[in-house]
This record gives structure tokens, sequence and C-alpha cells, in this order.
């Protein structure tokens, strides 16, 4: 029997013997690496923070106890040592376990996480309500050095300061983000840890007090005995004991009688305490250790290799990165602005070739969109990418730094619609709305790969903001005869029909053309517009399409309140034109994990069920 | 001649001889009391930083180096000395110039604010400018400590900290937010002001540099002489440095030749500097530094004494505040959460009463969200009283950290729809927009001061993510015998009538009254149906009326994208319900400043003119 399979239930931890838990932490590593390589997830991050969730664990109570896992992605051990063992092989699948911490899976995840930097603030709150309450549990906030330079991050800890009760957060600090970490606090951290090798420390420490005539070895003996240690005492963080957080650290975030030591020692401070624990994102896979960013979030691959299993398909992404490039190549006034997503949003090409132009702020959407506006007022185009999800944390520097003085900053909004496997936290679903709420905004969507070409040397030549949205995946192939020149608010007739007239914003186009096919089939030929513009609307299109058609069908992948179908209706509505208008998109509900194709059939948005809301209409 | 006549343009400040320049400071004090005394404003503020402005005006050429002002409202000085004397006497209101830095009314303000803690984002985004174009100006952000404590300041700090070229940032500290400051920040600068008090720290380096034998006392003539002082070598911001950022400080923010100083030795660095001028709140008014929190933004005062002129009217925030208080002596589980707005958003009669319950985090509006979160999953009934205009930077958190759980986070959302006098940056326009996109969320809006009270009951009870939003200003009373119970979902029938159905949202309410007067002039007697639910819609009521009428209107304030109309203009085709729908709202566009009455009107918002909409559509 492997020590693995005694791990059944929350619990079944603190019954594995103490030399046996470096073993066990091994089998979970090999465990975690069959399963990502099989659905793919966020490995990197869940390699280098087992040590960690194995010494929580062992000293606190879960549930009664809680942890708060930033981001989610480095609960993966969490969910394996709280019940979920088995299930875990389902890891992102539509009926299986979600990727993130989610309290309808298990009592033991206390709080959803997803986005990054929001652990300090739900533990806070927490901590709130137990002290309010008379509770004694102690909770934990466990967030990368990454989330760490989230504005939130530090808006909890300015906050946290104030705790006269125990919170304890540990940093889990892999010096890293999703990229390579950036900006000040990064050179910080780096700085604590050179500055006192944690490793020399102890041994300097050591050696230091055995010399101490008399009472030293003894004293080292008693040290070494002493569970909880004393490291925590002679280094300091400076940062954070000036905003008033006790600091313990750096300690070595894979040793875990060492991180069971400091945790014991911060859970007796009445007042928020941080525990600096050093960790390796990836550790233990050697592909992921050398390309921890490529093993952030991964699709299948070969566990033996690191090699990403089926062929590479060439995405929106790539294209949006390549054509920033190549644009950038005859427009100096082009610069690229990333939030921790420099792989992610396709532009290691383009950092590559401009570095002096490209620029990743860290994980920091405020801070990304109005440091381009900044630069959008001192003459350049800046294009910022961020993924629809995270841009939501945007949405006021879009209103207010970007858009009120009408700011000349293009957005490339990648992973928009329907994200797949990361599920709830992820899907980008919203951006139509907080985007068509935005005046002055300009928001397209491209067909296919061509059109959001196309698109992106409109979009340069655009003054005033400007969004494109594209989904996350290989990009379409469709249509791809269908090319007529972008024109600001124009669509694109690519059929000619009627009665019935699909108007299909981005990846909806390709739906679009199942749904004529059936209709064909059914005895109707509809007309098929590709949108284009979500905002502004082609108004003259609209108004010739409701003279010869019976039904106006809008198609988008984003929820209904506030997207394009609902400015077509209220369009239509405001100019007394009376016409019958089927709105196909996302419910007014939060979507889970699983593959695009299966969520769209139980969404009501495949072509199938689009057209028997259509014939029905009819 | 005044010395204050003397400035008519940009750069006149430079002629003013320097021991002339306190002199001008107080004749700036005084026209500015006499301004904001007659318009109201954000008068204590900009008391504090007339001092800085005038040194920043002495050390700079503006327009060519720029300086961005925080939130904005510490920049009437700026506004005076930059050719706008005169029209600085029509502030804040309809054809007047703005309380707020606004590129279109100036060159001199190179970005406009109003939102706190952008000014270091869009300073860098500026020097990113200027260095990719070969730029040599100076760029400035002047920032509050109050500002500081918004996380995405601190996103902003860290990617400066990789600046290569010269940014200058000045920390104007007085020592508050709009409310007192709090947090981890706010308790470290307060080291930093006493451990070295920066008066007696000059004295003490001059005291121990002239005992030096023999070049001492001429090593101290020297430096006196010597414009740029070496203060700054003397002391240091660990917190700052620590991340990368030059500090210079603590100095007397009001000692203008100090700061020139600062200010001259700060513009050499390759690198981001930041200077640390503390400054009182109020500064040269006796009430403003008595009260500062209450001078932060005031209506019009009697300038002799600081009392408000005209009667105090109870606003629908004094409603909340009460009503919450009584609540909560009877609910333990309640608590209430603010972002710097004790005052502001009507808790401090809350804070004195249950001072454990209370809890203002600071700008941080992020952070006041997922904590509140934090709180609801923790089995307490947070409620969130933020400004609408502020919430926007909550969107992510409200998506994300609340609704995605269903999680029982209570927003009171204050200064929603047309706010008045503090124009674009404040108007609260947008957030039934983005609230409605949220899944799970209830949002209600009152018609008068008793339905704000039944539905805050409502609220308490209420299981779930759910908002109330309600405007500035005095409290309505209209329709006080109208008091059904409030039940989820569900509007309330004021008038039956015929042929058109006005369905109004909150402060709407007083507005449809006029236009159904109106009407029944011009014949027709309208049913008025109070929506009381923007979300989620009363669809039973819905498909009555549009049974019995011919024209439905809906009126709200609030962007027409997005809101309330457009999602009953949904429903309607959802439904396959063929009526005519008149959707009354904002346009898309940013509404300026002036007093409600002329802005609705000047908007096709007030009653005549809906009233003529609606007979044009008849």
């Amino acid at each position: 029997m492997s020590l693995l399979e005694k791990i059944n239930k929350t619990g079944d931890i603190k019954r594995i013997p103490e030399d046996q838990l470096d073993a066990l932490a091994a089998e979970i590593r090999e465990y975690m690496l069959d399963v990502v390589s099989k659905n793919g997830g966020h490995l990197a991050s869940s390699l280098g923070s087992v040590e960690i969730t194995i010494a929580l664990h062992r000293a606190l109570s879960i549930p009664e106890d809680r942890i708060i896992w930033d981001v989610g992605h480095q609960a993966y051990t969490h969910k394996i040592l709280t019940g979920r063992r088995k299930d875990f092989a389902g890891l992102r699948e539509y009926d299986g376990i979600s990727g993130f911490p989610k309290p309808s899976e298990s009592e033991a995840d206390p709080f959803a996480t997803g986005h990054a930097s929001t652990s300090i603030s739900a533990a806070l709150g927490l901590c709130r309500a137990r002290d309010l309450s008379g509770g004694k549990e102690t909770i934990v906030s466990v967030i990368g050095d990454g989330a760490l330079t989230g504005g939130m991050a530090y808006e909890a800890l300015n906050d946290a300061s104030t705790l006269k009760s125990n919170l304890v957060i540990i940093l889990n600090d892999n010096k890293m983000s999703i990229s390579e970490n950036v900006g000040g606090l990064s050179g910080y951290l780096n700085k604590i840890r050179t500055r006192k090798g944690y490793g020399d420390l102890k041994d300097d420490v050591e050696e230091k007090l055995s010399r101490i005539p008399g009472i030293g070895p003894r004293l080292v003996r008693e040290i070494k005995k002493q569970k909880d240690g004393i490291r925590h005492f002679l280094t300091k963080g400076d940062f954070f004991e000036d905003i008033g957080i006790n600091y313990i650290g750096p300690i070595d975030g894979h040793n875990i009688s060492e991180l069971v030591s400091a945790i014991n020692a911060a859970k007796r401070y009445d007042r928020t305490v941080l525990i600096h624990a050093i960790t390796q994102k990836g550790k233990g896979y050697g592909p992921a250790e050398k390309s921890p960013s490529r093993f952030h979030g991964v699709d299948p691959f070969t566990k033996e290799t690191g090699e990403a299993k089926g062929q590479r398909k060439r995405t929106y992404t790539d294209i949006a990165g390549a054509t920033l490039k190549r644009m950038a190549a005859d427009d100096e006034k082009i610069t690229a602005v990333c939030a921790a997503m420099a792989e992610g949003t396709g532009l290691v090409g383009f950092k590559r070739a401009y570095p002096d132009r490209f620029f990743d702020v860290g994980i920091a959407e405020e801070h990304a969109v109005t440091m381009a506006a900044g630069m959008a007022s001192g003459g350049l185009k800046p294009f910022v990418a961020i993924y629809s999800t995270f841009l939501q944390r945007a949405y006021d520097q879009i209103i207010h730094d970007v858009c009120m003085e009408d700011l000349n900053v293009k957005f490339l909004v990648d992973r928009a619609g329907i994200v797949g496997k990361d599920g709830e936290t992820h899907q980008g679903i919203f951006d139509i709305s907080f985007l068509l709420s935005c005046p002055n905004m300009t928001v397209m969507a491209p067909k296919n790969k061509y059109e959001l070409y196309d698109m992106l040397k409109f979009m340069k030549d655009y003054e005033g903001p400007c969004a494109i949205r594209y989904p996350r995946g290989e990009a379409s192939e469709i249509l791809k005869e269908k090319r007529d020149i972008i024109k600001h608010g124009k669509s694109e007739l690519i059929f000619k029909g009627e009665t019935v007239a699909l108007l299909a914003l981005g990846a909806m186009n390709e739906d679009a053309l199942k749904v004529r096919e059936m209709l064909i089939k059914n005895g109707t030929e509809p007309t098929l517009v590709n949108m284009r513009f979500a905002k502004p609307l082609d108004e003259e299109m609209l108004k010739d399409l409701s003279k010869e058609h019976k039904l106006i069908v809008t198609l988008e992948e984003n929820v209904i309140s506030g997207g394009m179908g609902e400015a077509v209706d209220a369009f239509y509505l405001k100019e007394g034109i009376s016409t019958d208008v089927l709105n196909i998109g996302l419910p007014d509900a939060f979507i889970k994990q699983g593959d695009r194709e299966t969520l769209k059939k139980h969404l009501g948005l495949d072509p199938v069920l689009i057209t028997h809301k259509i014939m029905e209409r009819l």
C-alpha cells in the first residue's frame, strides 16, 4: 500500500509518521503529474506548494481551521488531502472537481478563489467574523509573491495590520508570478533572500550560539529540539514590519518540519503574522523546474518528456502577438502592456523584439490600464493585453482613465467567452457588458484569424478607446474568403437570405454557420451577418434587416444582460421599429468547468439548440 | 494691486519675488475660501496644498513639465496659477470650470483625475511616452497619504521602481484620508514623522555639523545657501527604499523654499523619487483645521464661521446610516464596512455605537468588498457603503468574491445617479449596468425615504448579494402614503391608468409623477409603477402591463446600456411579447458638472422633455 492510499479523508495526513512525509510528498507530486499531464491544469504552482500544504494540514485542524488559497491554483495537494484524492483524477472535467477551491465541493474550502490577490482580504473578513462570534479557529492565507504585486493584497495588508487577533499569512515565494516577477517588491524579496541566505543563517546563528561559554552547545541542542524554532526572531522583513505585520522568515518552503514550526509559532500571536517561505515553482519535475512559466497552466502533455500532446494549433493569441509585433516594426508609437502574462497573451515575441516598448507591470490590471492611459496621453499607442476575466478588475480605470478623456488605448481582450476547464472564476463572459457601458468605447470581435489580423490593423489607426475580444484556443479559419474591409461600426454581410437574420458576433459566426445549414434543411435560408462591432452598432444594417426579415437573432458568447443583443433590442425599440428579436447568449449564471462543447450544449448555446429555438419562434 | 491680481497666466508665479510668496499663499487661501464658501467644493485638501503648488510652479516649466494631481481635489491653486484665476469664481458650475483637472480645460492639466490613487500610474505612462520620444520634461505625481492606501498606487510604485529615468512623486502627507487615515501605512508614515521631527532634524544636523572643528560653521552656511539642501540625505523612508523608490523627506509642506529645493533635487535623479511633504489639511482656515473631514467636500457655508448655509436637509445617506445603526441593535451579525468614507456614507453614528463592528478599510474599495465577502462567509451580515462611482473599482470583486458563491453581502450604493457639481468623474451612472450583469445580484432603488428604510429592513433579512442605490442629497418624501410591503422582485403599483405605463426606478418616481400630471393634462392618464427592483424584474407585472398599455416607458438615472430599460426590452422580446417600449435614461456619454436640475434638462431627463418624448411616441 502506498502512503498516498492512506490519505482518504481530511485529517488522515496526521497519521502518517513524520519521517515518511517527504516520501508522501513525492507520491503526491507523482500523482499530480499523472492527472495534470492527462487533463491539463495549473501544474508548476501546485508542485511548489506540496510541503506547505502538508505542513498546514499537520499544524491545523481542518475544516475548523481555515485556509484560503490565493488564486487557488496551488491547492491541488489540499484537494488530495481533504477527501478528494480519488476525485482528483477528474480534475477540471465537466463532471469532475474544479481546478480551484470551491465551498460547494468541500467544507475544507472555505472561500472560492481564482483571481489573484484576494486571499488576505477574505481571510481578514473571516478573522473578523471569528472574533465577533468568539471563535478560536486559525485562519491562514497562502499567497504567492506574484499575487502580492496585486494592489488589493496590499490594501488588505494595510488593513490587516490593525487586527488585534491572529491571522497567519504564508508568503509562498517562488520568485515568479506567472511570468517572471517584476517590480520593486520582487527586488525587495530578493534582497531578503540573499541578505541572509536562510540556510546559512541557521548555521551562522547556531555557530555563534554554540560559542557562548558554558551554555552555548546546550542552548543549540535546546533550540534544535524546540519545535517552534527561534529563527523568526533572527531576521526581519522591514517592509512588512514597517506596515505593522509581524514577519517570520525566510524559511525553506520545502522543509516540512521547519514549516510546521513556523506555523505553530505564528498561530500564537494576537496579530497578523507573515511567514516567508521560499519555494521552487515546478519543484520535483524536471521540465517544470526548468520552464516554470510554460508549466504554469498547461494543456495535456507527455509526462516523461514534458512535451505537449497533440499538435500545437495556431491560436488567436498567437495571431494577436505576431501581428502586434509586425505592426510595431512600422509604427514606433506602438507599445505593449500586460499584467504578468507575457506568455499567456502571446507577447513574448514582441518583448524580445522591442524590449523598450514592452511593459509587464505584474499582476496589476488596474495600474496596467491607467499606465497605458498615461502613455496614450503622452502620444503613444499602447495595446493592453489582458484576459477578459481579469480585465474586470480594471473596469473603473477603463471608464475613468481611458474613456472619459477618449484616450487612444487599445485592448486585446484574450480568453473571451467560455474558457472551458478553468471554470467559474475564469470564464470571460462579462466583457461585452462592461465594455458596452463605457462611453467612447469601440468593441469588436473577429470571426476568424484573418479578421483578427484585419481588426488589429484597423485598431492601430483608429483613434480612441477600442477593444478586440477573442476566444481561447485555436484560431478559426471559417469563411476565409469573406474579407470585406473593416469600417468603424460596420458589419459584414456573409449570406443574404430571408425570414431569419442571424447576427453573429466573433466566434459565434462558426455556430451561426451551422445553424444556417440546419435552417436551410428545414426550408428557411437565413441571412447571416457578421457583426464585427458590438459597439457602435451598425444601425443602418439593423434597420435594413428589420424590413426584410421576420426574426432577428443575435448571437454572442457573453451574458445577455448588457450584451450586444440587448443593445440591438434597445435600438429597435428606440427607433420604434417593431421587429421580433431573439437574443442568444449566456444565462444569468456562473458557468462551471468542462470542455467548451459540453458547456455550450448544456447552456443552450450549441447550433442544434439554437436552431430549435429559432424554429420554435418561427 | 494685490499679488493675486498679478497672476493671470501660467508662469506669472515666477515673477513674484520670493519673499512675497507666503503673502500670495495667504491671498490664494482667501480667494479659495470666498469661492468655495459660495459654490461648495473640496476645500480642506486644496487649502493644504497651496505651498506645494506654488513650489511646483516655481521649480517647473508648465505646461511642458507635467503635474498629475491625484484625486484632483487638491488642484484649486494649480487652476488659479494656470490662467484660470478669474474662471475659478465659477468653480463647479454648469458653465464654469470643473472641480477637477481636465485636459479640455487647460493644457496645464495633462491628465484627468477624480478617483483616488491613479496619479502614479498615469505619470509613469507619461514618463514612458517621454522616454520613447526623447523628451526631457519633468513629470510629477502629487498624491495624498490617503490615496496611497489605494492598491493601484502601490501597483504603480512597484512598477515605478523599474523606471530608469526621472519621475517625481510628492507625497502630500496630511495624516488624513477623507476621514482619518487607517491601517499600517498610516502608522508607518507616522513613525517617520515622529522618529525624526523634520524641524528638529534640521537643527540637529546643523548643530552637529557646526561643531566640526574648523570647517563646521562654514559648512552650515554653505548648506544653508545651497538651494537643493541636503536634508534628504539624512533621513530615509525604508518602506519606499525597500521597493526601490528614492526617498526625500520628511520636509515641511508649507515651506515653499524647502519644497523648491527638494523638487530641484528630485528632478536630477534618473529614477523614481518620492518627496515626503508634511502638510496640514485645511491649513490657514480655523474651522477647516479643526474639522478637516467636515471640510473635505462641503456645500456652501458662511465663511466667517464655517457654518453650513441654509438648513441641513435629511438625506438618503442620513436615513441609511441611522437605520443601519438601529438594525444593528437587534442583530449583532450586522457589520458596516466603508472605504475612507465614514462621514460621506453616514456611518459615523454606527461607528460610535458599534466600534467593534465598524470597519473603515481606507481608500480600498476592492479590499472592502472581498473582506466583506470573507465576513459573510464567516456568518456575518456586512453592509458595504460605497459611492456608486467608486464601487466601479470593485466590479471584479463583486462578481468573483461575492456573487459567485452567492454570499450575503449588502451594498449601500450612495450618490447613485447624477451627483451634480463634482462632474464627470463622480457621476454614479453605471452602477445599474454593472450590477445587473452580476449573476445572483439583487438591485433595488427607493422612491422616498420611507422606502429606503423599508428596503434596508428587507435587505437585512434577505440572504444573498443585494444592493440599494440612492441619490445624493435630500431624501424625498413623495408618495409617503404608498408603502406596500417589500417583496423580492416585486414592484409597487402607484396609480392605475391606461395607454401609457410609466415604470420608474428610485428617484425617477419623482419625475414620473410630474410626467403623469402633464400627461393627464394632455388627456392621457398613465399607469405609474414604482419598480423597486431593477433585478430581478417583476416579470408578472411586465406581462400584465403589456396587455393593457400601448406604450411602456422605463425611467432610470443610469446609462441606457445594460440598464433596467434594456432588461425590460429583452424580457419582452424573450417572451415574444410585442409591445412598444420607450427607454428613458442617460445617454452614452460622460456628464459634466452642474446642478442636478440643469443637467437633467440638458440630458433630456426632465419631466417636460420626457412628456414630450412620450407624446411624440404616442
